[in-house]
């Protein structure tokens, strides 16, 4: 029996140890601990060394990790480089990607090593897609206390505050990662033809850009911007959900069929964070999630992660075009981890088929015949 | 029941009219026709025709995709530019990826005039990989009669031959498309999250250059070079293949359980382009054929498109790290057939699940009390 699988929708690419996910339920543990215990309690370093490991670190092993990462946000010259050749108004995943496509160059084979080195030059180039993207010198983030901490302050040049280190360290683990989406996938497939681990990087990248899959939290947010008050949420929502059949973005899931339990996360951010403008968004984002669930609930149709997170990105400094290479940033260890379990356990080249539904055995005709 | 689809084996994907591959009698065809009839008395541009547009042109049609091709083969600037920039050993398909990558800042959406605009564009790329290469000033690609012998104009900055035209043709169309292997699959992936269509072909290149899938030709063409003379294929194959169990490159395939019909017409080309060195190189392919089909004919592993295309290529004047990109230049056709029918026709996100198989959840201990 031949049976086409709609977007892949519940066809098994693989196991995996590193994240469960119950869809009903909302709930998501990364290698057995809830991500709520995760993102209260650990550093983005912990979470590297569970992801990678399989185990959360002690202090030495946790030191360890810390270390490698510091010595490692060097990226070779050409990088920052070309990077900088581009236009400013240059999409940032784009960067991204040219920047990967590059280190590719001097492709390597993945492991763990590499897999932290590749996490700290991603801090480097996230940072300098801000910097040149705002017109200012690139900068090397400098070993400090923290992988959040040190990513802030080259992106920003200054002091960040212990409550915005905490608040990036948190995104950090809530955008980690979230089983096998499009963008790992992507990352799968090209790993399984035994290409390079940078490329295997910018197969994500590319696939993450889109509006559907990591481009939703700015999508969200535009839509916050646009309705520009609180007083005007029902009547956008009026115009473009219910009349135009508009897409709610921030919205619906795969998996999710209920609350997704980094949404909730995220919103509680938002709100010890947000100051002034992002207050304002903060309560557009409320009254449009209320008319969204009230909307949406028969068809199981609840806030995603990307809701409520570009509050918290904004709130900490970051513009809106950020958004995307922000979840980047945090998904590239989701990405190798998936990427490094595949390689381990179950190394099969990743080739589907598609079901012929075209004509027939057709016979040439010659150009010259042809009406 | 929950199955894992090791490698995604069998699972369907999405419907074709594009390519019906028969693997076990060997048979491929392009929408309906088969690749031997195509190979044979097409150029390149009609072949074009045939996937975007669902028919083969009559000549009016032709001219007008010869039109559009030959008007798009400027870059911008910025393109060639960063190639130019980066060291002259980097990987072919990195330049590609890079060069895609830079694309994507001014990405667009993918239709069938934006496809033609790509063909042309990568025409530009692939020969200036070479030329970048070669430390050649580089070199956009002039109008001429066919796509096949601007691209060869343009790389080797001479007039080359009726037949080396022909066979450059006759590879192009060879190449163009193979229903869905890791390449294209990465590049559906992408598109499905709605991604810009630049960012498909980067995904794409980055599983193509895997040693398993486009990179195969390449390795190919370097065991003949290893092994060096005809009298010393048994014992190679003996050496390798037997006693170290290594793989043989451009043998086996995930659909074939036969001849690939693709590596008859290569074969039949490289004799009738070889010489002088490449004669040789063909006497050892024929001697490993023979061997590695008497050995494997149990397992079904015949020679795959990979194993001649090489000397086909080499024979035209390509050096070996070229082979990759060759491939690419054609099967960027398939890959921009393969969106644009999956998202007219079937646009979901492509989002498979994995199996959970780690620990079952676990009390979260803080840093300060792990052993
Ligand atoms: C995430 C998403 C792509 C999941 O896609 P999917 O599992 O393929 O589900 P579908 O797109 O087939 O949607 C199923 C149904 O719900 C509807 N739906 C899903 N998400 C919706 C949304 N955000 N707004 C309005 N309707 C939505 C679809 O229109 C469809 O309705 P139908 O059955 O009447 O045709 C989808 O929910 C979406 O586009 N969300 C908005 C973008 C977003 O926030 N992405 C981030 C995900 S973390
Ligand atoms: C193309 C390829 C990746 C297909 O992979 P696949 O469908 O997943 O098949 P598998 O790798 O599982 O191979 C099945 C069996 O055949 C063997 N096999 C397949 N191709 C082989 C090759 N080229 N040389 C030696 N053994 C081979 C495998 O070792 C395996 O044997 P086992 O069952 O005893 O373990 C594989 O044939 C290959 O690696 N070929 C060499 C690279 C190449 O030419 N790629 C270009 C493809 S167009």
């Amino acid at each position: 029996m031949i049976q086409i699988s709609r977007g892949l929708e519940n066809v098994i690419i693989k196991e995996t140890s590193l994240t469960y996910i119950d869809g009903e339920k909302g709930v998501l543990r990364y290698r057995g601990y809830n991500i709520e215990d995760l993102a209260e309690n650990c550093e983005y370093e912990e979470v590297v060394h569970l992801m990678l490991f399989g185990e959360l670190p002690n202090a030495k092993q946790l030191q360890e990790v810390k270390e490698k990462i510091n010595q490692s946000y060097e990226v070779p010259l050409e990088v920052l480089e070309a990077m900088q050749k581009l236009p400013r108004d240059a999409d940032p995943i784009s960067l991204m990607e040219t920047a990967f496509s590059i280190m590719s160059i001097w492709g390597k084979r993945i492991n763990r090593l590499t897999a932290l080195d590749i996490i700290a030059k991603a801090s480097t180039i996230v940072s300098n897609v801000y910097r040149i993207k705002e017109g200012l010198k690139t900068k090397i983030p400098e070993p400090s206390e923290s992988y959040a901490k040190s990513f802030l302050e080259a992106t920003f040049f200054k002091k960040p505050s212990a409550d915005e280190v905490k608040a990036m360290n948190t995104a950090l683990i809530l955008y980690t990662d979230h089983e096998v989406p499009a963008s790992t996938t992507a990352a799968l497939v090209s790993a399984s033809t035994l290409t390079d681990i940078y490329s295997c990087i910018t197969s994500a990248l590319s696939a993450l850009k889109g509006p559907l899959h990591g481009g939703a939290a700015e999508e969200a947010f535009k839509q916050f911007v646009e309705i520009g008050s609180p007083d005007n949420v029902e009547k956008w929502f009026e115009e473009n959900i219910i009349k135009s059949k508009k897409r709610l973005m921030g919205f619906g899931h795969r998996v999710y069929k209920t609350y997704d339990p980094r949404a909730k996360i995220f919103k509680k951010m938002a709100y010890s964070l947000a100051k002034e403008e992002s207050k304002k968004y903060l309560q557009i984002a409320e009254k449009l999630e209320e008319l969204g669930v009230r909307y949406f609930s028969q068809k199981k149709i609840y806030p995603n992660t990307d809701f409520y997170s570009g509050i918290v990105f904004y709130s900490l400094g970051f513009p809106i075009y950020m958004f995307t290479s922000l979840f980047a940033l945090s998904r590239i260890l989701g990405w190798l981890a998936h990427v490094i379990e595949y390689l381990e356990n179950q190394p099969a080249i990743i080739w589907p088929r598609a079901l012929y539904v075209g004509p027939e055995k057709r016979d040439f005709i010659p150009l010259s015949q042809r009406g």
